[in-house]
């Protein structure tokens, strides 16, 4: 569909054409703003400028075998259809997922509010510092509640949390490379299965055990089969529900100068003694019961804790305090370097998204609750647990735990399923442990009535007021060794915004001091910021999706996996290949789960030897660290003059390690924003000598209905549904990273445990914890999907490289863009060279990218994938109005350059190097040669709608030197 | 329950006490804090302070006899109860109520999002802008379609808007007091219901009739039996859905010197040739059709438009165009003085609250689509519905509607009510006319399947695609001469928000411009700003609420109305009273029915000529002008030194009118914010002399749990339900003002002639166009209640009082508080006297309140009810934080007078008479004494957060010399 086809309506007033579908409210540009665009390229038309552009080759011939684009309400009543496909029981499942309440004012404004969900990962941090502040207070939370002293800002879910502690105990241990991890047996079952993927692909021995015994060297040697111990992995409580005192456990592994890891409860860790306490090194868990919904599985926030000392080693992002120009206090993501976007191979994790914006709304319902409140909560559920306990044994019931929170295991011999069934005919999910034992979990939903209805669901019965009596009574099941003494959440921020009032000024406020996609464009390249649809969004806070538990009975379920079928099939047809697995939870965990299909294929073929993974220089840092993960050796690919790979160093180490070669990953069009010619002549040789071809689907936006990789050479690749399909940055997550494979590879996708209907029986085991990952949000790409239509989806790929290259052709002149292909076309993004400039000026990438605030601008990535450049994705969504105000604040910029180049300025005096300016800046003392009205309201920028940095630039080295990573006293903030 | 009662749950990490429930959410300060402010206030505890501050004859002594409050989850479940027992079928009975989409980025980010709803009417306009562009929007909207110049900024429904036209006729016309307003009989039949109330009231003659025939002078006469003629009312289409030419009629009254109102459709307007094209002087209708729900009947935005020449008589609210300090263009409301709070009874119109949340909406809807948009949507239901009469005619059906838009009356003799049947059980409801007839109306949502379907329901039958050839032909029943040919809506305004990113942006940057409860407090006295609650508005835009037609059979609305009988026996017990009438749609509304209630109560018992009606001079002005309005003679009472009233005057005033006496409208407690020891006897006095008394219940909130009106002597009051209640102020309505009224006054409700159920059979007729008035939005107040329970409504009354007088106790000494009473003590509200200042240095009321936007508040009222004066309403829901905040801006600004004062600095160049302070100010040229700093961040002020009002302050008196009142062109805001 060419923007000629679309049915034209044309008005008595206007010569305008409308486009009557969603199409045109998710493409910015129409009409006329697009003949002028390609005026500007220089192409004729959107078809023949694909055509130049993307090498014939490669090059779809059919159209998309998608259904035609449905209306926005017909859309929103196709998902009424699935959700009511689902049915919602009252889970007491638990093993990590429990019923909670969303604070309703927290939902509205974060979950349901554009200026926190189009929120990109605070890597600008001078324009991202209300989520930084909230990131801190989940931090904050995590630290005080698990006893521990550092804490990340979030990791993708509790048994990803605990498979990278594991991998953290390895990096710290200096045990011998055989040494055992040992794992305790009652942890979540779905972790124990995340953890042995990970082991197997890095080689790992895992022991999995009863550790409760251990309690000195001899014990502990007994269980760890006489090898040396990395450390030690256990859940608190566990599967069962036990709160065992692990402290001996503990000493026992230092002793043998092993680590231990508690996963952890945190909402038990406000009555029960944190892990920090008893001595665990590392606590990891889920903070989903803080206010997150259940969503099927996710997503919601996986936490890590450490103590101090292991702070480097923490994997994903952390954020902490520094100081900005002026000396006043800011927020920024702290230790850079252990990233993988940083160190590569070598990378403390390849985690990359995180779970920003359910980090927030855990945080905020520790902000809105107190401590006093959640240990109200808690009190009540423990109460509820130990009312229920009571009656169960009068009842002549055999409960197998003693010391509990809030999760009992129940003894039915022979009777489980029986047990199971009878509870389902009563509105409840309990969960089979085997087929002798049930558990049941109950959470901060649970009532009175609840207690009674299991009750009798067990056949017994009770007074009416049992579980009204324990709650009046404060009973508990923690036995008074465990019991929590300690304070935690002393900070103000956790008293201040008990009122909904108070918390809606609160999170308006931390909202206000950030740039999001509901204020301007944020081109960013390779991070595909298009619009987020209301429409889109809507269905995920729907209780249908929102609240069922992840292992609920598949007969449940048929509404959710309905979807996920239809997404499952749109996306084999819209890249090319024959199946897919929607359980990684980002783009990161699809990069594992392919490199592990691959090396599990060659593997099946005899072939488990071939493990080195050929990456070119120019690839995202993500791809080394996964290979690493998957047990693959890096070698890197040179890249040539023009960008593209270097096809002599790629055929001469194709030929040194023919034998060994596992696969190769690219980026296609690639991280150089350009559609190689010589793709298909990569994926020959590397099939050729035996190698599989991974293709990086981070610029997917640029193939959707015009090429497929599945089709065009490539065996596997990831796709961010996140970037492409819509589900919003978040801040930094959550993201989607569908695996898609060809055929062949097929039967070696993850699957899991506890849902034998989420891959096949010969997968790689999960990846993530729950089955379909994070499955609440697929309806967003669904949604998508589904209101573009095959042609719709062809057309947006079609604008969004007519948007990179108009930018292109206007800043041409200005900054040169680094690397085009026919034409002199880029693809969906162009790098624009700031090099020479940096040269001849001083000024730097930083200094644009700064200056870019001022103008009311996110900044272009920087220095990715070339150092001393700016890398520009407009993406479809942005009209033209955005784009040309986007060219003229560059073009505006490099005047302000000029101006320093012709020296009329020093660099260090320039309004570039002191960008972005403040309000108290511009109100304050003036020493600048500039003066305010040109540093605050340059070209562009209405004067009643300036954004407003809330401090100046941040000082990166400061906050790294001194490390504080939770919410500093309120003082730090004043003047 | 005081304070102390509340379950306390202590944490073992502070000793800080948590209330488990909403209470604790919607009122603001909790524990330390309320045990601070009464040590402030210096009283002993919340019940003594009340005992002290009531005098003990008015007291309740038993607590309300209201269910115990219920969880938030409760409430919702609660609620989804009420929605699922409404049945929602497509609707085609028309008669002002059409099916629409919201479009998702609107509803999501205007009625779902705070920054719009909790704002406050602009009469700040400095901190306005945003809504002020959006409102000027809609009244270009207006002016554009209707074809006339000048339009309102909404008005409250199609009827009342008729009404209101009906009265601004009689007022600009010069014919004798006899003669009569020609009102044709194909009016909706609400329309000319609501008339009738208002035209019986006011003794104006109103002769209904069939104007077709009308085109001279001759045929004009006939129909107005000879006598003179105000003016003619007709609506465009008609009820039956016939398209008339009103040309020659126009011209007939024209001669005779009449005027001619339109009661025209809005969409149908973008295809048929404008009310204003073809002479008419006033159009009027409802927006609702532009994107907002049906709802049960409201609310939507009314609109009226006039051509120049009427537009100081145009009631309501009127947005213009002015220019700040500067010289920026900046918008502002017009013509204030023709309103009801300027001229009280001699007022345009005592219509206060407008619809702007509602008018926003409808606003954006047109920026949304465009004019282009608009016409395809109108094509579209114009070729539905010409396939549709052409298919029935096929069909050998007699369709009556020949020249028509969307709607068609079909005769079937004798068979009305089994085809109205017939059409339920295929889902669809279609308007029974009378016995023989009956009529659809298609809208944005009608599919070729709705044409299909009543075909089917007509026992017809038609080849599938009869509907989408319609629409491709392009089909319509719109006759040559009545076509439009002209160009509207081709401001910019209406073509560059077309994509959902650019509209989300927008939005964005409308609502940063404006400072709403979001952002921090609007201690408005009188207007009782406290907390919206997100559980509150959730449920308004549940399709099964908001997609009721209005006069939907009653067994589909069980659900809605058992509601509204839960809520009207809520209010019935808080104020004591025996009936109540939900069908006001503002307060307004709410005084006229209580007006017309008392008089017809006289006639009923042949004291019809009792008509004065006594008004303290402190009253609000809306009272007044509701008294002329209803047919009654002003006479003032005087106010006593302390603020009461001048109880000698009105015994002199009683005596004077005794035989005439009608009725006391007061409000307690009195404007002056003091609980009046005064009104028990007040209320005797005028009933004894045979009058009754009308207590206004504006000030509600300080009598909730604690007083009861109709127990202590009124007969009659009205409610704000947006006040007391929770319902937000949107910016400056929708509101809800129930009547409420003692069992003898009861028979004389409104009731509603569509809807039997609605009132009773003796009642005055309606006074709003949906039986139910505003119905979709009484889930809000419902919520409350039920969220609050009796204790807690109670406490919340008691906070509203310490809050106040802890303001009083903390500014007394700074600027002294007009009145008080027993020990000092105010009510919920306090005056702080500003004369003695404006006296000695020259600061004013505007001064300080402009000032205060630079510390970020919005203004307390101003110069009511005492001019030099300023109120302020704190509210229970502002916790210590903010009233500290308040405060101790308050403080600092006296400071600040003081170096007035003093010699320092001249009042002309202080910061007080230059605030409010621009970012622009700050960054340009400066002249001032004081610094940038001090005139921007001010004590109190978080450099981060500071909110930039968008413009200095605006000169009003240039808007209404120069009165602008649609969009200007873009040019006007370079600069």
């Amino acid at each position: 569909m060419s923007i000629d086809h679309l049915v034209p309506v044309t008005t008595g007033t206007s010569s305008e054409t409308v486009m009557a579908d969603f199409v045109s409210r998710h493409v910015g540009p129409a009409g006329d703003d697009v003949r002028h665009m390609l005026e500007v390229v220089g192409q004729p038309s959107l078809d023949a400028m694909c055509d130049r552009a993307i090498p014939g080759a490669i090059r779809s011939e059919s159209p998309l075998r998608v259904e035609a684009a449905a209306s926005e309400s017909a859309v929103i009543e196709e998902l009424r259809g699935f959700a009511s496909r689902n049915t919602v029981l009252t889970s007491l499942i638990g093993l990590g997922y429990y019923g909670t309440v969303t604070p309703p004012v927290v939902r509205r404004n974060v979950l349901e509010n554009p200026a926190w969900y189009t929120a990109y990962t605070p890597y600008q941090p001078e324009i991202s510092q209300g989520r930084l502040e909230a990131l801190l207070n989940f931090q904050t939370v995590v630290t005080d509640l698990t006893g521990l002293d550092v804490a990340g800002s979030s990791l993708l879910d509790e048994s990803t949390a605990a498979a990278e502690a594991m991998s953290l105990m390895r990096r710290a241990s200096k045990a011998a490379a055989d040494a055992v991890v040992l794992v305790d047996e009652r942890l979540f079952p779905q972790t124990i299965a995340v953890m042995r993927t990970r082991a197997e692909a890095l080689g790992l021995p895992l022991l999995v055990t009863d550790l409760r015994g251990v309690t000195d060297a001899e014990s502990l040697s007994a269980a760890a089969d006489g090898k040396a111990v990395v450390g030690a992995m256990v859940q608190y409580p566990d599967a069962t529900g036990e709160l065992v005192d692990w402290a001996p456990l503990t000493g026992a592994v230092h002793e043998a100068k092993g680590l231990v890891t508690a996963c952890a409860d945190l909402l038990a860790l406000t009555l029960a003694a944190a892990p920090g306490e008893w001595g665990a090194d590392i606590a990891v868990g889920s903070a989903q019961r803080f206010g997150v919904p259940m969503g099927f599985g996710g997503p919601h926030a996986g936490y890590m804790a450490v103590h101090r000392g292991l702070e480097r080693q923490i994997p994903g992002r952390l954020v902490g305090v520094s100081v900005d120009a002026e000396g006043h206090q800011a927020y920024r993501l702290a230790l850079q370097t252990r990233e993988q976007h940083i160190r590569r191979e070598k990378a403390t994790s390849n985690i990359c998204t995180a779970q920003v914006l359910l980090a927030v709304m855990a945080s905020m319902y520790a902000v809105w609750h107190g401590p006093a409140g959640l240990v109200a909560i808690a009190r009540r559920v423990g109460a509820l647990t130990a009312g229920l306990r009571g009656a169960l044994v009068d009842g002549g019931l055999d409960v197998e735990t003693t010391s509990y929170f809030d999760t009992l295991t129940v003894v039915v011999p022979g009777r489980a399923d029986e047990v199971v069934a009878s509870f389902s005919d009563r509105g409840i999910n309990v969960w089979r442990v085997d087929g002798d034992r049930v558990s049941l979990s109950l959470d901060e939903t649970s009532t009175p009535a609840t207690v009674l209805a299991v009750l009798d669901g067990f056949g017994g019965t009770a007074s009416d007021d049992v579980a009204a009596r324990a709650v009046e009574s404060g009973a508990h099941g923690i036995p008074e060794g465990l019991q929590r003494t300690t304070e935690f959440l002393t900070h103000p921020v956790f008293h201040a915004h008990h009122s909904e009032t108070a918390m809606l000024r609160y999170l308006r406020r931390l909202s206000d001091r950030d740039f999001a996609l509901d204020r301007g464009m944020i081109p960013l390249g390779s991070c595909t910021m298009k619009l987020n649809a209301t429409t889109e969004m809507e269905a995920i806070t729907w209780p249908e999706f929102a609240n069922l538990h992840p292992f609920a009975p598949a007969e449940q379920t048929e509404g959710i996996r309905a979807l996920i079928d239809d997404l499952s099939g749109w996306l084999c047809e819209i890249t090319g290949y024959d199946a897919v697995s929607l359980q990684p939870n980002a783009g990161s965990q699809g990069e594992f789960a392919g490199l592990l299909a691959i090396h599990a294929y060659h593997q099946a073929r005899g072939e488990g030897h071939r493990r080195v993974c050929l990456i070119p220089a120019s690839a995202h840092g993500t791809n080394a660290a996964s290979a690493v993960m998957a047990g693959l050796k890096v070698v890197v690919v040179k890249t040539a003059a023009g960008g593209t790979v270097d096809m002599d160093d790629l055929r001469a180490k194709v030929e040194a390690h023919r034998d060994d070669l596992a696969a190769i990953m690219v980026t296609y069009p690639s991280t150089h924003g350009v559609y190689e010619d010589t793709i298909t002549e990569l994926c020959e040789l590397v099939h050729e000598a035996g190698g599989q071809v991974y293709v990086d689907g981070a610029n997917l936006n640029a193939l959707v209905g015009l090429a497929q990789p599945g089709k065009f050479g490539a065996d596997v690749s990831h796709l961010n549904l996140h970037k492409t399909f819509c589900i919003p940055h978040g801040g930094g997550g959550p993201g989607v990273g569908p695996v898609a494979v060809r055929s062949h590879l097929a039967p070696h996708l993850p699957n899991h445990p506890l849902a034998a209907e989420a891959g096949p029986d010969t997968g790689v085991g999960p990846v993530s914890a729950a089955p379909y990952g994070s499955a609440s949000i697929l309806p967003i790409s669904w949604a998508y999907v589904r209101l573009m239509g095959g042609e719709g989806l062809r057309h947006a790929t079609q604008m969004a490289v007519l948007g990179a290259n108009y930018i292109a052709a206007r800043l041409r002149e200005h900054y040169p863009v680094l690397y085009s292909g026919h034409d002199g076309l880029v693809a969906h993004e162009c790098i624009l060279d700031v090099r020479q400039i940096t040269a001849e000026t001083g000024v730097t990438v930083d200094d644009i990218a700064k200056r870019l605030v001022d103008y009311g601008f996110h900044a272009p990535t920087m220095s990715f994938p070339v150092a001393g450049t700016l890398m520009v994705e407009p993406t479809e969504s942005e009209n033209l109005y955005e784009l040309d105000r986007f060219c003229d604040a560059m073009i505006a910029i490099r005047g302000e350059i000029e101006a320093i180049r012709g020296g009329e300025v020093a660099v260090g005096d320039s309004m570039l190097r002191h960008a972005p300016h403040t309000a108290l800046n511009i109100a304050g003392e003036w020493d600048h040669p500039y003066d305010r009205t040109a540093a605050a309201f340059p070209v562009g920028v209405h004067a009643a709608d300036k954004y407003w940095p809330p401090v100046s630039r941040i000082d990166g080295a400061y906050g790294d030197r001194n490390l504080v990573c939770s919410c500093p006293p309120p003082e730090a903030f004043e003047g």
